[in-house]
């Protein structure tokens, strides 16, 4: 059950899709330079793969439990955060001004992976509090910047995310929890919030509660919704830590897998708040940090089935069984000289390429919108971010259940054994198609403020860019190049249907969402893969610099052949299914199911 | 969590895709006829419902455990054993002579998928000792067969199939357990096997394993491999039960799921154990019974796919969240009103649909390759059977996965939570993927022994009764006739990619055998659905009988066009990977993984 960091494949993602050098050149950036992220990356893999990662199995084996209103984690959870916040990684993207590193979002990325793959539901606690970082560094003012942000920087503090409700999940106007002006200033928070990650724990010293919930006056649905600061503990004016707040966790949830992570029912009864920002303003404040936490689920999908997939390939390499089927040879061979296995183990190796690229492609993305000078440049930078957030949410969640699967199946029998552990990331990883917005909330948003808002447009933009890309490929590898153009133009005609669809009967759209959401994940992780072998071609041509080995290089040409191979071929079935499958399914009555 | 056996669904399966008109005919079903069906179906479904499908979440949350030696399984599971064999469900398909009712293999299907979708980890304890009396029957002497048949049949004792090793999965022939001659014409038997389902219990009052072990001048490999019976108490001549034999469990897997049934390692230490036929022959007889135990696992995933959509759709109907996309009515609705969780839920009813299909022609084939008088119906009748075989294992199996992961995903997050139970579906059913034969086994026998082996022959003959049906349906659907000839069109070419590429180099047919066997799935599957299309048409127009309501006969319809409109189209997908994906996989050198 090791995990290794997979570094290179990391330092290639990050400088032929994240776009580092142009990255490393926004005025954000700060002088930081190629050496230093490489050290970074260096380090992050050795805590992730000796500090993290062996504590995957203890965690699932000794999930958090509720004992006397306290949430009791094992302790080489414990030991292994705090190990995390001494060497720096907590504030690894927190704003450089309130103890945080300020580092790129492609960077930040890049850890992030190997953080979700040496243990899940570990990452969680860090990722939601950076998550709470980000959204009270954008909406509260300066004092409660101030009271909170350098201790959660440093993850003294940890956050957490206090949206949903029994009746209010996909659907968060129906947010009931109140919230009552006091004499002091504050307000007083009552309410049940289900589903909160790390609602509760007695890892960090604090935890800073981000609730949603509605002033006495407040008008009904979306408008009506405050964001509110509801510290677990409350902070004197001297930043020591004062009374017990009325913020209590009342039960846990017992799941599937992410055992290590309690997911808390929250009980506010009267609790202490700190309205941010404006009243009614609660949910357009969660949704500018909904970009970076989306991505973070994407990339949670992906990092488990990376690992998933390394446990999966050494199986292979060491579990004999039957002779190569048309080999001369009849002494039982290992099982990766099997045909079929190595498809199940390619598949799932071209998918993990092609989906980091997309993930490197919008952190890129948000760095761009940030940080780039020219507001037009930004503008465009923000849009290519936007249609690739539900993408690299859905699909690459989506691929987590599928590919963690294979890799179940590499093992056989053992797979089906919890010792090998490899059952557990199809259980961890079955949450992330769920959290942060289902995929099929990431489908709708898709079809809709991402693609028909703008006409299509763009989609086509990035569709016209991998034409430049298959002409490219063209002069040395026609057929996959035709392969792409096909696959283009398959996507055009998609965005189409569902431009056409949205503006006739969007009932048909969104039953096209998740198969257009689909065709377009590969679609644009083809165009990714052909990047990534006309990068590879000039690193072994000598017309790039080529840090990682001749070997290296090929294996990744290796790759974007099998997914054009294995992977590609989808989008037959997606374009399809955008092109007239909606019509069965709503002709169908609802007393016919 | 309840289950509502589908009996209008089984009855029309039976009908439309099992012959039960031809079965019934007959000698063999010896005046068995269709009010008898019916009634048996019925009685099935009550005690399905009632009795085992309340035991499943209980076995789940009460896994068998070994303490000092014995298994402990839940009490309620035990009861709900004494009631099955006590209503007489136990030797359904036992042949008639040694107490069972023998009834056709189509009839027992239809049971077994109520057994399997109620509690599939119960399920497996008759349905091994089904396959112990098959192979008992067809192979040992008159007087073993007295001996243990007819306790077996009225479910008294049960049986166990020994076959795995832990250097011999897959590959039988590395089987290394021993059998040695004793002065009374007995052997002794030693080795371990794992992956023992139901190898030790205290419900029943003997166990009858069938073990595969080596004499001692047995040659190597498969041709050296005998079978054995060793009960676990040793019979006495006037059966009764005599001295606990040496066959002992020494452990338990710790599994991700089908909790309720022990999965054990064993022990033989020179334990008593009869020779069952000829020496030497032991796999060549369980080979025999292989073609029912794989159209069983198919059920299984079939089954619990069944009961997850089950669940799934009444939460679908129950939750509500969002408004209607596109409605005037701006009320939040049942979630079953949002297109994307209507594509979840169909796609899930219409491949539950072709796959009850396709289970029904493989029992269909069993009933009619033993009991047809004609020896070249049989003949074709054993083909078609052994063509069926690996597909409705395999693909029944890989969509059994797919299928509750969409049902998971209907429920949000209380899919993630096990209190729901729709989770425990998608843990249950991992396993039938890896159990009897991989489905990497499948399909590699699917283009080997029933592809190429008879130059594809086979499955030609199965298309070619395909463009027939698409000819009838092309006079009331022509777009679905012509979406069924384009996939025949690919199937055949599919087949002929095989058949030259398992001439050629048949590790090319290897790393297509998987896309092969999934496309001959769905396009089989569709000929099935043009099939219900047509037999539901013919209901409703009056030219048929139409024992099953307007309504239903017009919701299969709906089936078959959900169907061609998301399930078909993966055939675009797969003739793709079989007809260029192997280049690629195999191009790719171990190293570059």
């Amino acid at each position: 059950m090791n995990y290794q960091a997979p570094v290179n494949e990391l330092r290639f993602a990050l400088h032929v899709h994240g776009k580092l050098d142009e990255v490393l050149a926004l005025p954000a950036s700060d002088g930081l330079d190629t050496d230093t992220v490489d050290a970074v990356l260096e380090e992050a893999a050795r805590f992730a793969e000796q500090v993290l990662a062996p504590t995957n199995r203890t965690g699932d084996l000794n999930g958090a439990k509720l004992i006397g209103g306290k949430v009791e984690s094992h302790p080489d959870l414990a030991g292994a955060y705090h190990e995390y916040c001494d060497a720096g990684w907590a504030g690894l993207r927190a704003p450089a001004e309130y103890d945080g590193q300020g580092l790129p979002a492609v960077v930040a990325a890049a850890c992030e992976e190997m953080w979700c793959a040496a243990n899940l539901a570990f990452s969680l606690l860090p990722m939601l509090t950076l998550g709470a970082i980000e959204a009270i560094f954008n909406h509260a003012s300066d004092e409660q910047k101030q009271a909170y942000l350098p201790k959660m920087s440093q993850g003294v503090w940890s956050g957490t995310m206090n949206l949903t409700e029994p009746q209010a999940g996909t659907d968060l106007g129906q947010v009931a929890a109140k919230a009552v002006p006091k004499d002091n200033g504050a307000y007083a928070v009552s309410g049940q919030k289900v589903f909160i990650t790390w609602g509760e724990q007695e890892i960090t010293e604090n935890i800073v509660h981000l609730v949603l919930a509605r002033l006495p006056d407040a008008a009904p649905g979306v408008k009506g919704i405050s964001l509110f600061i509801v510290p677990k503990y409350l902070v004197n004016a001297d930043g020591s830590l004062g009374g017990r707040n009325a913020a209590h966790v009342v039960g846990l949830e017992h799941k599937l897998g992410i055992h290590a992570s309690p997911t808390c029912v929250m009980q506010f009864e009267e609790a202490e708040g700190y309205l941010v920002g404006e009243a009614g303003k609660g949910l357009a404040y969660m949704f500018t940090m909904m970009n970076h936490a989306r991505l973070g689920v994407g990339i949670e999908g992906h990092a488990v089935a990376e690992r998933a997939y390394q446990n999966a390939l050494a199986y292979a390499k060491e579990r004999v069984q039957s002779r190569e089927l048309g080999s001369e040879n009849h002494a039982p061979a290992t099982i990766i000289h099997h045909p079929d296995v190595r498809r199940m183990l390619l598949v799932q190796k071209a998918t993990l390429a092609a989906q980091r690229a997309l993930y490197m492609q919008a952190a890129a993305a948000i760095d761009k919108a940030h940080g780039l000078e020219d507001p037009l440049a930004r503008k465009q930078a923000a849009q290519t971010l936007d249609y690739l957030i539900p993408i690299v949410k859905a699909w690459c969640t989506d691929n987590g259940v599928v590919l963690t699967n294979l890799a179940i199946q590499v093992y056989g029998g053992m797979g089906y054994v919890e010792e090998t552990g490899v059952a557990q990331y199809m259980r961890d990883v079955r949450i992330t198609p769920i959290y942060e917005g289902t995929n099929g909330v990431q489908a709708l948003d898709l079809i809709g403020r991402k693609t028909a808002a703008n006409g299509g447009a763009v989609p086509l933009a990035m569709l016209e860019a991998g034409k430049t890309v298959a002409a490219q490929l063209a002069q040395s590898q026609p057929a996959l190049a035709d392969a792409l153009q096909q696959a283009i133009i398959l996507a055009e005609r998609s965005v189409a249907d569902i431009v056409a669809q949205m503006s006739g009967q969007p009932a048909l759209a969104a039953a096209a969402s998740n198969a257009y959401l689909q065709q377009m994940g590969c679609t644009l992780g083809a165009i990714a893969e052909a990047r990534a072998y006309l990068a590879a071609a000039d690193a072994l041509a000598g017309k790039a610099q080529a840090p990682l080995g001749e070997a290296f290089y090929q294996a990744q040409q290796h790759t974007a052949k099998v997914y054009f191979a294995y992977v590609l071929p989808q989008v037959n079935t997606f374009a399809e299914q955008v092109h007239h499958g909606g019509e069965a399914l709503l002709a169908m009555p609802l007393d016919a199911y």
